[in-house]
């Protein structure tokens, strides 16, 4: 792992463990969610191939009678988290996320004025401190603040950033920089019953925290990257604690095996961003029967950011080829979104 | 570990690694379940303290307006599988799967007759041959009849296991000694839309391979012992292989943590028959608000099993004591239950 490339992952990822009767259906589409045309539907997308091929894709699978009709138990649809449904630059949310936590606990902590990469961030320079505190230093960022709490006092942690940090580019809230037609499209997705799960490298926690406000999933369908949990008596009082260490990474092959153990089933459609969501779109795309798989491409300068190739977080190079190769809908996200960010 | 008693403990439990290591509603109820009234949905309990405290908790939790009331959201109950859903004795079924998989696959293995626990299987002494394999032997066992396999193949082999096998003292196929009572109150909960979660030591995909069609669970609903799982190519196509290996161990304090990583919330109501489920049952109930937990009690000789603090499979002593200490509901399976098995 190259980590001159710090922002590349995200902050889980960077730490690279190896990546490695009556019957119940599982509807958690919306309430009362009336099927919509989809021209109201993805009302934020220009009439562009990947609009197109997204709705000739819904409605193949979900037509009785279709040949590629694909019954509601068997619709599952599965997204990256970083660059898929929300920004990730200039780097990752939970990096920005840590950063401050750091700056946050700094006066408990004189220690870190002497040593990376908390000596690096608290003068301000995150990426030589990433640089020079190496996978050492990336392991103690994560455990200085991610570690040692109750999931339940993580995510009031969390929860608390995410309503007063801003991002510096939009002095906007982070939780506004979620891509409005993506929004819509997991809005199309379970009015039309589909299940969808988001699968990311991000901490699982972290983005339990917001998910279901931002995104309407819930909790049981985030899948990420899992911190050390271990079962302590506090006061007589069973308690979970997370530890410091990640035990698990949900990137590259971990996605697909993060998938298998906890949905049980392969999705039929995927949407990523970047070469840590290259295995599961393929695996999602060499399944049998109708499948989806689709790339957000980040190319609006303008209104967001352009990267693939060279960037430094959310690289885009194998993933892209074998996307050319294999038909895989391409997102352009300068030409396809009419709005990328929800109104202000 | 004590390996005399070899059989406490499913297969995975046995090997103990360490055992840790637009808003969505999650409904997974009936499509068109109606609430019924308990008295016909509880048909085969007698009217005992048991099934009394079960409908005064489900009607207190469910009733809007209660001091009680759980949102539908927050309804979860998770279930222990063997010795809770469906009975256990003389050996784990998964143990029985084990022990059969090893003689179909015997001509292929010529040396297993030399060596345990292969040995002691197929000269029919599968206890002694548990104690004298001592661990390296259950690994073996394992990595023999669960690993190196697709997940789609393994579960290939349980379903052709699960519709020839038949139990040795009732000479019934495993699949018709699940309890009918539990079967009602699964149905009981959903009609009064609990999401209900198998939390058990078995491996997750042996159990994933029935489940649905036992129960009325869905895959993603089965939370269990996890064997290795990588991706590989072959012939192109990314695929993933079952290892040989256990990862994850689902017993003890592996129960909490595994309900906590999958579902992300604390269930309201637990349900379990042995000490492997004592953490659960006491994690569960030390939540804030309404809780029920509930251990079966195997003390009918006659129709089922009677055992408890001596039982070589489903030891109950710990979570016995504690339940009667916090004042837990004890399931008496000869007192409380008009039936046991699903009629012939």
């Amino acid at each position: 792992m190259q980590l001159g490339r710090f922002a590349t992952l995200s902050l889980a990822v960077l730490i690279g463990c190896g990546g490695a009767g009556a019957r119940e259906t599982m509807r958690d589409t919306k309430p009362a969610a009336a099927p919509r045309s989809a021209s109201s539907a993805l009302a934020s997308w220009n009439d562009v191939p990947s609009r197109r091929a997204i709705v000739d894709f819904v409605e193949r699978v979900t037509t009785e009678g279709s040949r590629d009709y694909v019954a509601p138990d068997a619709r599952i649809a599965v997204f990256d988290n970083d660059g898929t449904l929300w920004a990730e630059q200039p780097m990752p949310f939970e990096l920005a996320f840590a950063v401050d936590r750091v700056r946050e606990l700094a006066p408990s902590h004189p220690e870190w004025r002497a040593r990376e990469p908390f000596a690096g961030i608290l003068r301000g320079d995150v990426a030589g401190a990433m640089e020079r505190g190496g996978r050492r230093g990336i392991a103690e960022l994560i455990a200085a603040t991610h570690g040692e709490m109750t999931p339940e006092e993580f995510e009031r942690v969390v929860r608390e950033w995410m309503s007063t940090a801003r991002h510096p580019r939009y002095d906007r809230r982070y939780s506004e920089l979620v891509y409005q037609p993506m929004l819509e499209l997991l809005d199309y997705l379970r009015a039309h019953e589909f299940r969808v799960y988001i699968v990311s490298g991000g901490d699982t926690d972290f983005m339990r925290a917001w998910a279901e406000d931002l995104y309407g999933v819930p909790p049981a369908h985030v899948i990420g990257s899992q911190a050390q949990l271990r079962l302590e008596r506090r006061g007589g009082v069973p308690t979970l604690v997370r530890g410091g260490e990640i035990e698990f990474v949900d990137d590259g092959p971990g996605k697909p095996i993060a998938i298998e153990r906890t949905i049980g089933a392969r999705p039929i459609a995927a949407f990523g961003n970047s070469d840590g969501d290259h295995e599961m779109l393929s695996w999602v795309a060499s399944g049998p029967g109708p499948r989806f798989v689709a790339l957000v491409h980040h190319t609006d300068a303008e209104r967001e950011f352009a990267y693939d190739r060279d960037a430094r977080s959310g690289r885009l190079a194998a993933a892209l080829d074998d996307a050319q190769r294999s038909g895989w809908t391409v997102i352009d996200m300068r030409d396809d979104w009419r709005v990328v960010y929800p109104p202000e």
